[in-house]
Order: C-alpha cells, then sequence, then structure tokens
C-alpha cells in the first residue's frame, strides 16, 4: 500500500515534471524516492500545489492555470506580468532563446484527490475540494496572482490584484486575505527551496490597508535554512515598491512526502 | 461633508441598535460622539462589521444573518450552536425570560458601501464587494461560523465549520482560512471590548491541521488593554478541546470612527 501511494506520486510528477520548474521537480523527487518521513503533524501544504494540482488523471482535459492573464486584469497587472515573464526567457545576440533567471509558476484550483492526508473525506466532499486561493471561478472577483521564482538570487516575486470579494475594512482587503497571499507565496517560496514543507509560524505587521481592486508586489526572500526548517521574510508593497502595506516573516518545516498521501 | 458624514453613520448605528449587543454599539457610539480620529492607517477592520454591515437603505428587505444555523450545518455544529446559544437567554423560576452571560453576534456579507476608507472605489465596485469571510453564497462550501461574546469573562468563542472551498494541503483547510478566521473573531472580540480597532499584528503558530469538513472552536481572550492598544490570544482546538490545532496572539489598536467613512 505504503509502494503503491508513492509509486503514484511517483509517476504524477513525472508526468507532471513538464510544467514544473527543474529544481522544484528535483526536490519532490528527491523526498519521493528518499522516502522520508516526518514525525511533525503538517498545517499547510498549499505550497505544493504546483506538483499535484492537476486534476489528472480525473480529467481528460488540460487544466485551466490561473497564473496566466485574463480579462479581469488591470493594465499594471499585466504590465508587472509582462515585465517578470519577459525575463523567464532571454534571446542571445545570435537569436536563441535560452532561459532567464525567473521562472513563472503554474497554479491550479484542484489538489490530489487520493491524497487526504490520513483522513476518510467523502468522494462526494473530495470532488468538491477546491484549493482555497482559487475557489472563485469569476475571473477578476477573488485573489488574480502569478508567483515569479528567481534561482540565482533565491527569491521570490508574485504579482496580486485583490479581487471585490476580498473585502475586510470598507474598500479594503482583509487582513485574513492578506494573510492568505503571505502564507501561499512564502509557502510556494519554501517548498522550491527545500521540498514539501508545512507552515510552522506565520507573524504579520499590517501597516497600512490595502485598497480593494488594488495590483500590489508580495516579495519573498530567505532568511537562512537550519535542518529542517527554513526561515522566510516577506513584504507586501504598493507596485512602485514606495509604500509598504505589510510586512511578515514565516517558518516552514519540511516533511516526508508520506504526510500527502497518508500513509 | 464631515457632520454630515457622522449624522449619517450615527443614524445607522441608531438604526441597527437592535441588533446589537448593547456594549458594542455603546463603544460605537462612544467614538461617534467624540469624532476621535487616530494617526494610524487601519488595515483590517473586517471586525467593525457587526455594526455596518446591513445594506439598508440600499435594500428595502433584512439582510441574511449568515450567523444563523442553516442547512449545510453537520450536527456537531448545530449542538455547539444550541449549547452556547442557550446560555444567551436564562429562564427564572417564575419563568421569566432574562438575559444571560453569552451573547450572538449577527454576521452580514456586506460593508457600508459609502464608506470606502478615503478610496474612491468605483460605482460598480461598491457594489459587487462581499466580506471576504461571507462571498460564497453556497451554504457550507466556505466559512460557516456564529460568534459568542462573554461579557463578564471578556471571552469569545466561535464555532467554525470549514467548507471544501477552504483546501490547502490535500483534505485539509488552508493556513490562510484559518488565519482568516483567527483574524475575524479576534478583531470582532477587539471591537466589542475596545470600539473601533485596527488589526496591527498577527502571530500565528499551526500546530496540527484541520481536516476539510471538520468543525473546530476558535477561542478568544483578553490578554491586556494598553492605552488604544488591546492583547488577545487565541486558540483553535477541536470540539472537545483535546486536541491544539493553532495558537495565536493579536495586537488591536484603537482608530476613530473617521477612518470608517474616509474622511
Amino acid at each position: 500500500m505504503l509502494r503503491q501511494g508513492l509509486l503514484m506520486a511517483r509517476g504524477l510528477c513525472q508526468l507532471m515534471s513538464n510544467k514544473l520548474s527543474d529544481s522544484l521537480h528535483r526536490n519532490i523527487m528527491k523526498h519521493l524516492n528518499g522516502n522520508t518521513r516526518s514525525g511533525y503533524a503538517w498545517t499547510s501544504l498549499q505550497n505544493i500545489r504546483a506538483v499535484t494540482m492537476s486534476p489528472w488523471p480525473f480529467t481528460p482535459s488540460q487544466p485551466r492555470d490561473y497564473s496566466l492573464p485574463n480579462a479581469s486584469w488591470s493594465s499594471e497587472m499585466q504590465r508587472l506580468y509582462e515585465h517578470y515573464n519577459n525575463m523567464c526567457e532571454m534571446e542571445t545576440e545570435g537569436g536563441k532563446k535560452i532561459k532567464g533567471a525567473w521562472r513563472r509558476l503554474p497554479s491550479y484550483n484542484r489538489s490530489l484527490k487520493y491524497a487526504t492526508g490520513g483522513q476518510c473525506l467523502s468522494k462526494l466532499l473530495q470532488g468538491k475540494a477546491r484549493i482555497f486561493t482559487r475557489n472563485i471561478e469569476e475571473q477578476g472577483a477573488g485573489f488574480e496572482y502569478v508567483v515569479f521564482i528567481n534561482k540565482q538570487e533565491k527569491t521570490c516575486v508574485c504579482v496580486f490584484q485583490a479581487g471585490h470579494l476580498l473585502e475586510g475594512p470598507p474598500g479594503h482587503v482583509h487582513g485574513g486575505a492578506i494573510a492568505t497571499i503571505i502564507d501561499s507565496v512564502t509557502g510556494t517560496h519554501a517548498t522550491y527551496l527545500s521540498g514539501p514543507v508545512m507552515t510552522a509560524n506565520l507573524t504579520i505587521n499590517y501597516r497600512s490597508p490595502i485598497p480593494l481592486g488594488s495590483v500590489v508586489l508580495v516579495h519573498s526572500s530567505l532568511d537562512k535554512t537550519e535542518g529542517r526548517k527554513t526561515f522566510l521574510s516577506c513584504q507586501v508593497t504598493n507596485t512602485d515598491g514606495s509604500k509598504m502595506h505589510t510586512e511578515a516573516t514565516g517558518l516552514f518545516v519540511s516533511i516526508g512526502v508520506g504526510h500527502l498521501l497518508g500513509l
């Protein structure tokens, strides 16, 4: 049973490897092959979704990649997307295209349905479950965001447009929605750096409110790693960096992939 | 303009006072009458929604109170609701009904539309905006919760059933959704104790994951107040209190109501 589960997970990773940055894929495969297990309870593995979010083999068609532009994106959101996306691929003097320092990470709205973390979820619940940040189908209403990773600098940036369903204070983004995008971005970054992780701590300082409908940048940077712990810092700023909205730190603990499969 | 805004807000508070606990209403009215203003930028005023969430005078009908039971509530959720709700009203030996130590707080999905925090939101955006924790119409799919306040003990408890659209790790609740319910409950509690506040800090320690679809209790208690600062502690446990899922602290800073109105 254990072996079957690991083989299924490995198979999924291999099938999806064309979607993944090499580094992220390598980290996940290392953990699968090592069959390491952790005594920690995991709390926030949403960051693993880059690996596991394809509904394959549950639907025959390609899943929607929510990190790609859509009609709801403002011109500022589109401009910033293009700014970072253009740095994902460079053109040499000879006209040859080569990989740049940045990678765009795809994003899906479903997790691996048979991996329930050991919980006996009903089939109905499993079929209906959606990733929290991608649970609204209406474009522009909820979290519109795209995450880019810089391999060399070990930094990560997310361009985030906050939709009208994320309201907290009148006309502004809910503190919980800000915490959510911070958890998602730093968790994705930690997974990229360290393989599967859980969120152990988030410390968030709210400096100034984010207007509903506006676009902000979420920056994540590595502070240090200590054994199985990855420490990250995060800043949410306006798009020219002149205004600090929120500052945070995150601590993530590496776990074995067995946790994902509920083995 | 300033006076007109304050009068409108005061009128709304008076009209809605029958919905509010006396203490919460008194605190808001004190701030309105005092016309106090704060130098702080506010970040998370979702806790003020108990006062401002009625869409009146924008719709003629009574708005839906999301804190009342619906068909999606599990038997455990319903049982806990009745447990606390029964303590909101006591019967004397003579058969007379008197107020108990607990109060149920109503909850709505819209904020005061003309109070945009100084932002020039488009009319379209204002009309479509919804409170983050109440943005999903499908019963049982998102955040199902009800908040009770104990006046005497200065504590607060929330019964929370996490719907299938709040997924993070496969089969479990997203860390951001947990942060969201913590921010909402502690923010509401701080508002009840201190009048309008903003979230200044949230520190969250994730101990063990929350299965999707399960019911948990969110407890909030007052640590101390220092001038305009209100310090709260929060624990998220399973329903019999034997398992700690998440521990957190929150710091909230009192603000003037002028912030709400964007004056």
